[in-house]
């Protein structure tokens, strides 16, 4: 990156993955100012401590004023009436994305909140770890992910090659489908898995308790396929809510498949050709999934 | 092991898992001979040239002339029928193990046709690997893995010595639980996780297909919950119809969790302290198991 796309980017809200933009975004010489917004001055106080930001305000007026960029950070659930908030303060022409993993409703309602001539487009940066809070942003945490971009028909380009711009030079690789396309995809690549590895720990807990061999006889199977069952509930409370029609949907593709194991497992004798077949069907699903070296989530 | 507990020890099936035993019993000097008894002489001859047994038999009788030690280490389901094929040539005073990975049915078949005197117990030893066949056989397979002994109030407390000699030495950390407790715990910990992460591919490629976006989509999350689905077809429907009872309850029980989900999901307006509670509970019950640092399956 030789240009300067932004002059005064603001952020709004500082946790990990808005701490992780202002880095990286200084880092790379993305903007000549990043300012931070949010609600509390302690936190954003400690952000400009870590380098994040290079200064901060809670008025969103204050922190708008001249600016070019805006990214909203903040948790999931908090993008749509955030958007609202600071509506009126984005001026026509400024460049405006969102990190939210849901995107539907945020970009619906980003299209009918902002003003005309806002240059708006939904992103999803799909890089997260267990860990939460700017104290773990690091300037280089989007490097190798990947980073959804979800125009509509009534996406300024504009605001496509700049979410481009900023998101490429920060290492992402892009991918670009339309919102509902995106929740439909997430629901089931990312939404379900999350909330059967949840289930399972609930119901083996519920059926075994905790059993003493349990430490010892856990293998890693156990360990691989419940792994994201200890992601931090409150953010993904927020993300299922956001998604929660097309979850439901991949939910229920998930219980027809469950109920057709169900079927070969209660017959007294065993069909060992439908078991195999069954058995044939993920495993050659899975097979099939060439996995990029590093994505989170 | 200074002691040589065996004069001659059959293993009945040479594949990865009685290719190991006859590598790892001959590396600790646990027996005097190693002898592999089969179907197929061409794999025998394969064992035999990669060094995991000394010599081989196709006809019991020859095999177990003699024997003083035998393990079953043939396909899951074939290990009753096995016993039942082999018992008139296993003298009392034989120690008898199988590697099973399901032990009601194969323990009740065992003390149901074997000679009195006969000193058996049953073994699951977890180790195993994506990969089958006595190629990837290897002397320290059992190594840092876990053995789980299955006796029964009929069982001698010889036979549990032996197996208890036999599995440490070639490195295996013992746990001893009663058959049925056995099935029902691996129901949970291993068959169940096996059948959650074939399901969800299955319910991922239909519902989704399998879109070009996947492959830069698909995160760790997905990667490590569908993990075991790339398990053998051939090996896992042995096991699950071997355990079929014990794993349709396993099942039952997280298809009443799903369900709560999905009601919590199909609500209009999402209840947030009920989605964060189910995401609370799953989330507790991973963090609370402290997985062992080398375990398979």
């Amino acid at each position: 990156m030789s240009t300067l796309p932004f002059q005064r980017l603001v952020i709004d809200g500082v946790g990990l993955l808005g701490g992780s933009l202002g880095l990286g975004a200084q880092a790379r010489g993305l903007a000549r100012q990043v300012v931070g917004l949010g609600r509390s001055p302690e936190r954003l106080e400690r952000a400009r401590q870590l380098g994040a930001i290079q200064g901060w305000h809670t008025a969103p007026e204050a922190a708008l004023h001249g600016a070019d960029a805006l990214v909203l950070a903040v948790p999931p659930r908090r993008i749509c009436e955030r958007l609202e908030e600071l509506a009126p303060w984005i001026a026509a022409g400024t460049f405006v994305t969102d990190v939210g993993s849901v995107k539907e409703r945020i970009v619906a309602t980003a299209e009918r909140v902002l003003a005309p001539g806002v240059l708006f487009i939904g992103s999803h940066p799909m890089a997260g770890s267990e860990k939460s809070g700017v104290e773990f942003a690091r300037a280089d945490f989007y490097k190798g992910s990947a980073c959804l971009l979800t125009p509509t028909a009534q996406t300024p380009p504009a605001a496509q090659a700049l979410a481009g711009q900023l998101w490429e030079a920060l290492g992402a690789r892009l991918v670009v489908l339309a919102p509902e396309r995106h929740d439909t995809l997430l629901a089931g690549i990312s939404h379900l898995p999350h909330l059967a590895a949840a289930a399972l720990m609930q119901a083996l807990d519920r059926k075994l308790g905790r059993p003493e061999e349990l430490a010892v006889i856990a293998g890693g199977g156990l360990r691989d396929t419940t792994r994201i069952a200890a992601s931090d509930p409150e953010l993904w409370k927020q993300i299922f809510a956001e998604n929660a029609p097309a979850l439901l949907e991949a939910l229920e593709a998930y219980l027809a498949v469950l109920q057709e194991w169900r079927g070969v497992l209660a017959c007294p004798v065993p069909d060992m050709e439908r078991l195999g077949a069954l058995f044939q069907e993920g495993h050659d699903a899975r097979q099939e999934i060439r996995f990029p070296t590093r994505n989170s989530e």
